[in-house]
């Protein structure tokens, strides 16, 4: 016996939610918790549910085949230890709040390695035992410079890259290695700001609110599907390092709380958007 | 063709989703939106499904029926419009509120009158063509001034009472008679400040958050199911009528949204807790 | 005896507070309450600051003149009920919003009329025995449909318009004539989602929040000066209807919210931005 | 040439503002911020300003003292490090929080050891070369254990003292050694669910908002002046074990928000509450 995820999506079609019912209860599969989405506009039909029993995974998932639409996607999958990789560069607060969770064991993941293109926060990872790898974007071109990382990344498995305040962009050619792989951590409240210094221009704006976006990176920088957002109030006293200062508490807490997301397998992509149990 | 609510809750039992789904599934019923949760600590089942289809309700329930532990509760409801009766006292923001609401077409209501222990607000519900019934307490004991609520309430049909800032409190032997059926909206975030004056007890107690929760009045004052919840930061420039004064844009948006949600057949009750699709 | 509003800005310089608050004292002022900011960057100072009193508000602003910089904005005020002018499209909520809070005397102005380019409104509005004027846009040239609404505008003593949910851009010739003195409700967490349609851009997007933004109105839409904001969660099950429903609870609360700041002298602006006391 | 804090508190009285603002301005001193606060029901006067120039402390003090009411209190300080010890039990968020903080250089603080009556986190904590001290409580009673951790607290010049969830009661003879200098945390959003299991509480209760409150520990346990509060959704398919997981999110961030505060000099105490600049 032990507890599976089963993650569906599909295109949508009347009877979806009997058919896969009736193998679970035909297999005599017992429901922990079940979500189910359709999206009408679109026709797609998404559905994450757990299960305790005894399964064959092949098998099963090759029953829900027989049922479902031929385009549909099956993932069948025990709750395991997820590969992460994070990306930093001088910033410890969204890194550290990783790390103290890891250490912690909240988090259903392996941190194989940190990489950042300073040494900055080479003495806060080696804290935890888990290894720090410097690649110096210095006097590299960024192709150059991507290339040695990729390098560095072909040595795991990767499930999950998590850019912890990784202050470099990435161009599209690195990012289509990990499609809905990459997390990253955008410091502001996306569309809001999108590119360099958000705080400073939030501060131009004199908006009243500020925000943080957790979001796959997927092509273009800042314009991936969002994950988890949240925000905190400002006002004109706030400098933008002020706001810089307070963000951070924000941005730490909607990171790692994608990452979880992420490693919980409740997330769906499609159309450059999410879907979440 | 039509669109029917099907609620259902019942003891927990391996199969329900696939047995219900499988009657819709027969029915040629289109499942528009679907949401279960199980509480597995009580081994309780909820599901409220609304389905596209021609259906002979009666037939459908018996169906339901069959499958279903015998003690189940099955609802099927075409969304009509309920009946509502709102209670208030002086104050005239959470009533406005669902006057404008309800005006607007917003509420899948018809607010058959207002009553009220003073005529305060009488100027502002007739503006709206709404009956508005003083029942003045003045000279009378409270169970004397309850029949009397009782007698106006009895020559309606009333699916919910809505105590918009209705100052008095009600006994248990008048809520008994709509149980599940008053919704009250607390100025506090309970269950802190239970009881009279809570803006003014948290401005003792200097708490620098305030709220408001709508819940269904059942026996205890305040200690109903909890339904809705919200809140907004206050600091120590507040006096307590400036903290009342804040509170009220919390206190109308949480009935209101609460006020939905029963008329949307939204909340189950158990356990005086809600649960809430 | 009285309670005045002493509104100061200027460029800022050593010994301000101290040559202010020695002329309130000499005045034998009692000071209320108390705000001051000062801009660092910007060099810019500002103060609100109650007094209770017997005032000669000429001789008193004659006084602050000869102790503050040259060019210091310097405003005594007595709490007067201003003159509002509200201005919509066909929604409701924020209009009745206004006219609720209104009619329950929580506002410190007098709405003089309101002004749409339909006449949905016309039975709302009139039930608080409000003037409703329509200037409909039909077959008119946009300066022309503006110089109508200015005509009727020219009517009243103006100190504020409200835009509570009016759906047509204002051209530049037309709002130069109000300077920071319409207050719009624009339906998105500004500066996201600038333009029309925020909630079907928010949509697209696939937001996890949304929000509203109150500014007054300078020259280009969705650019003045903020007011205030606030948010609200959304998720993956939300059409762009349901967040445009779910938004407009936050929109008629913060258009509001900004209204009050307004009608209570609490707002300065300075490069295209608000300080708030 | 240094920045100061000048502290006041003090009855009220008429001139204040002026007579300490003229005392700065003949000293020279530079305002770079000031925030002060009259609560007008209790008769007392707030003022925090941070003043830059030439001071001796000693002379300007003396020149306060002369021109404020005699119980008035004077404060003035250089930003320096203040002295903190950490408690804690079994649980690494909110301390692992204030460890990566002060990893990072944020907090204005050096924190001296921590404390425990378990040594579950030693291991955390010596990663950051931080004294970890068990205290265990084991076959003692609270009186003598309580006289332990006294016997290590004499080893330090102390500030503060922060909970870090320390899971254990303090008493009044305790706390009374650290008057205001004892910050706590409690997982719930006080006064509701005060005591034991909070989020136990929460979850019977039914609640869709829980909360986590700092606050100084002034003799009874949850009743002391409350410094920062916050709080999240939660619904019915949250276990009261994912209350407090999501909960830890809210407590970490809230506590070290009130260390700040408190090693900022931003917090007065009075009638057990709190003002916050």
């Amino acid at each position: 016996m032990a507890r599976y995820r089963v993650l569906i999506d599909s295109e949508d079609e009347k009877g979806l939610v009997y058919k896969i019912s009736k193998i679970f209860f035909e297999q005599n599969l017992n429901i922990i918790s079940n979500n189910e989405f359709v999206d009408k506009v679109n026709n797609k039909f998404f559905m994450r549910t757990e299960v305790d029993g005894d399964i064959n995974s092949d098998a099963l998932k090759e029953k829900l085949q027989q049922i479902l639409p031929s385009n549909a996607n099956i993932n069948i999958k025990l709750p395991n230890r997820k590969n992460v990789i994070l990306m930093a560069t001088k910033e410890s607060h969204a890194l550290g709040d990783i790390l103290i969770r890891h250490f912690d064991g909240e988090l259903e993941a392996d941190i194989k390695c940190v990489i950042s293109n300073y040494d900055t926060l080479k003495p806060l990872v080696e804290k935890f035992g888990i290894p720090f790898i410097t690649v110096s974007h210095e006097g590299l071109s960024r192709e150059e410079h991507e290339k040695r990382i990729l390098d560095v990344l072909k040595g795991y498995d990767v499930d999950y890259i998590v850019l912890a305040k990784y202050m470099r962009i990435l161009t599209s050619d690195f990012v289509k290695n990990y499609e809905n792989k990459i997390i990253n951590i955008h410091h502001s409240f996306l569309p809001a700001f999108i590119g360099a210094n958000p705080y400073k221009q939030a501060y131009e704006r004199g908006v009243k609110i500020i925000g943080a976006t957790a979001h796959f990176v997927n092509d273009n920088l800042d314009e991936g599907p969002i994950i988890a957002q949240d925000i905190t109030e400002v006002n004109h006293a706030y400098s933008w390092r002020d706001m810089q200062q307070i963000g951070r508490d924000v941005e730490k807490v909607v990171l790692s709380k994608a990452l979880k997301l992420a490693l919980e397998d409740r997330i769906f992509v499609y159309n450059n958007k999410t879907v979440i149990f």
